[in-house]
């Protein structure tokens, strides 16, 4: 019976140390919370780059606005050491013209439709295009139909899936038309696309969003329509035999220039040269505001930073806030990010990103080794409070994904409720208003904490 | 060996039948998800309910379109029945007149505050009032204050406390100086009361909402402020001295009139005698169009009839879906129905109420049994897959509260995120553009699923 007894009684010792510890752990929670949800300074910091930077596209002025304004809010967040790391950056442009017009020999009147070029577009002919159109829903479609492709404008009318759950989900179900859809229609001798925006919203904003090019075959300007346009054109394709399109752009590639990431430090108490990093991105696009993509992730990485210090909470590890540089349109800044951790021999814990959006938190995706993932887990009856539930998928962030990519570090990524992301994501409405303070704050918690957690018992 | 292996083979058994079984509810509650996230006609009967009928305050003439609306609703919906239940309502009316001025001799000009008198409340003298103000933060420094009180207006600046992380439990919190407000103050001879509108909101909408005198004191005016206003009040009087209050509310209650709970019935193909309740109140206040407050509650127990009978899904027990009269300010509607109920010796299963706002859904409040609440929690990995994982708090809604007070009859709400709801509540900000179409239609799965459950396996 003694040997029996002998290891239940060390188990009991263990749980009540470890009882005892996530009581002290839920005290630290509780403050981090109430230090957020109180004193933060997020939703200040966004007002700032929203509206008195806004759209801040790799390349643009309002770029390295973004970049001085990154340096002097960490610094007024109480970071030991603040840096820019410099790196070549995309510089595309739009341009002054974006048009879409019906051609009809019918005499209703029909607006011009409201469009967007997809971003690393080339543009139209200086003349634009006129050409016929071909709806397909899919690509399947697009195969079926190839050949009557020659000489006419595609239009992926392919729809964002509402019985996703989730709406990530549709987003990778449909991204592929934005991204490859070009490419794609113009390997049948498509002379330019148009892409049905991916979003579940009620309205018309054409969404745009980064697409690339398959140098196998040329490259056909790209752009995106709204919801509701896009009904409109099936519409009128339907109805209309004779109808044709003029597509005119002007987007373009400029020579790649400098940009930065913007670099911030807590230096660790203990074991400073491990490193915890925690990121958003801080350039946008450039129809917009950029607030829930990415200003809000900026904002709540600065916060966390802005919360341990606050609080006295000096980390064990370095804890590095990165403003990353140029996600939208080429992942440079990551990508230079990754590289010098790697020729630095870097040692890199774990990173976080939040490019979600920022509303209310529901969890975290991770991507970890399944011990690692187990650990995390173990503390779910400390976030559980918070409304954190969910950490049952794989993921990270565009940004920290290099790092993972390059040294294999543990990442992860806020997952804020899904709903309302693509309403606004790279539409017009993605603005300052479209962002609930108390929802940015949940999110900026919700990160401290998860940093906290690790930064104090390792992965 | 046997004896032992027997219970165990009995166990799995069992278990490979429930498994079985819960597959088939995993793909049933895929189809209603599905049914709503395509066909909801929700967010189109919100649009009617909002925009073409507006705020229906009990006794309102929009009280009556809005019954007449519900009755059409229900029918449209498939429902086998809909009728009438008649019940008297209070009729408060807010008069033309809501005036809160500051009286100083400081030459700056002050606008009018925002003010909304708050509902019952009872109106000033047709002069209206002039008097000194006094400040207080909390019942307890009114106590402290009480010599003072005599013969001014007290304002109540107490804060929404943003630490909650539920907004609901800062409701619950701040609730009682809106309520209690007015004959707390009254009892020290206050001449009005001015309460700090309870409010997360980043702007300056002031909330109305019921209160309740004690006829022990007089009856005073009682009044809501913006959050932005009531700074810039306690700004005043801690800088102007001399400072008065002009205040001048027209509000009276005229006599009771007729109402209707509109009522309407899928009939149970196996227990026909058991109900199953799934509702929402029709009335809202009169100064928004009842949006989040209650039209999103009504449009989704109409949604959760209509997709059953979508889905040719005929519940065993009778599913009644009841659009509440009066809950806003007096509860009238639900004491009809749970006195009808109780009077008739109906056998009611379950209730549940959509109150909370038309948000993304987390979960559900539950009052039952210990083996109820049991029942409940072992479907919920059937629930997981749509972001319900909460059902950890005890409650009910307002209205159906009155049958689990007058049957017993096992309740529970559906909780949605609860970020931004006292954003809109009460406030004009409660609008049609408030809610979101798909946190709208989830919430109405949810109901949907949560009744699919019960109506299969009882409680």
């Amino acid at each position: 019976m003694l040997r029996c007894l002998l290891p239940i009684s060390f188990v009991f010792s263990i749980s009540v140390a470890t009882a005892q510890q996530h009581d002290q752990d839920s005290v630290q929670l509780r403050k981090l919370a109430d230090e957020v949800l109180t004193h933060s300074t997020a939703y200040a910091n966004l007002k700032i780059l929203t509206k008195e930077i806004g759209g801040r596209l790799a390349g643009s002025p309002e770029m390295y606005k973004a970049e001085q304004w990154g340096v002097k809010a960490l610094q007024a967040a109480g970071a030991d050491t603040v840096y820019l790391q410099e790196c070549m950056v995309p510089h595309w442009v739009r341009g002054d013209k974006e048009e879409v017009r019906i051609i009809s020999k019918r005499r209703d009147f029909v607006p011009p439709l409201q469009v967007t070029a997809l971003g690393n577009s080339v543009g139209s002919d200086p003349a634009g295009i006129t050409a016929p159109v071909l709806e397909v829903s899919s690509f399947d479609d697009l195969e079926a139909k190839k050949d009557e492709v020659k000489g006419k404008i595609v239009f992926y009318n392919y729809h964002f899936n509402p019985r996703f759950i989730k709406t990530f989900h549709a987003y990778g179900d449909a991204f592929m038309y934005r991204a490859d859809g070009a490419s794609r229609a113009a390997k049948y001798g498509a002379l330019a696309v148009i892409v049905r925006s991916m979003s579940h919203a009620a309205d018309n904003f054409p969404h745009t969003g980064a697409m690339r090019y398959n140098d196998s075959f040329p490259k056909v300007p790209a752009v995106a329509i709204g919801l509701e346009d896009a009904d409109l054109l099936s519409d009128r394709i339907r109805d209309d035999k004779d109808m044709k399109l003029y597509l005119h752009t002007s987007c373009r590639f400029l020579p790649d220039t400098i940009g930065h990431n913007v670099i911030a430090e807590l230096r660790g108490s203990e074991h400073p040269d491990e490193i915890i990093t925690v990121g958003g991105h801080l350039d946008s696009w450039d129809v917009n505001e950029g607030a829930h993509d990415d200003g809000a992730g900026c904002v709540q990485s600065i916060e966390v930073l802005r919360a341990f210090k606050a609080l006295g909470i000096r980390p064990k590890r370095t804890l590095r806030v990165v403003l990353f540089a140029n996600e939208e349109n080429g992942t440079r800044g990551a990508k230079k990010y990754a590289d010098a951790a790697r020729a630095a021999g870097e040692h890199h814990l774990f990173a976080l990103e939040s490019d979600a959006g920022g509303f209310t938190p529901r969890g975290f995706t991770l991507t970890m080794s399944p011990a690692q993932r187990a650990k995390v887990e173990s503390w779910k009856n400390l976030f559980l409070p918070y409304g954190l539930y969910d950490f049952s998928e794989v993921g990270g962030g565009v940004d920290v994904g290099m790092l993972n990519e390059a040294l294999g570090t543990p990442m992860g990524e806020l997952s804020p409720d899904s709903q309302r992301y693509f309403d606004v994501h790279h539409a017009a409405s993605d603005v300052f208003e479209a962002v609930n303070k108390r929802e940015l704050e949940l999110g900026a918690f919700s990160m401290a904490a998860l940093i906290y957690m690790i930064d104090r018992y390792g992965l």
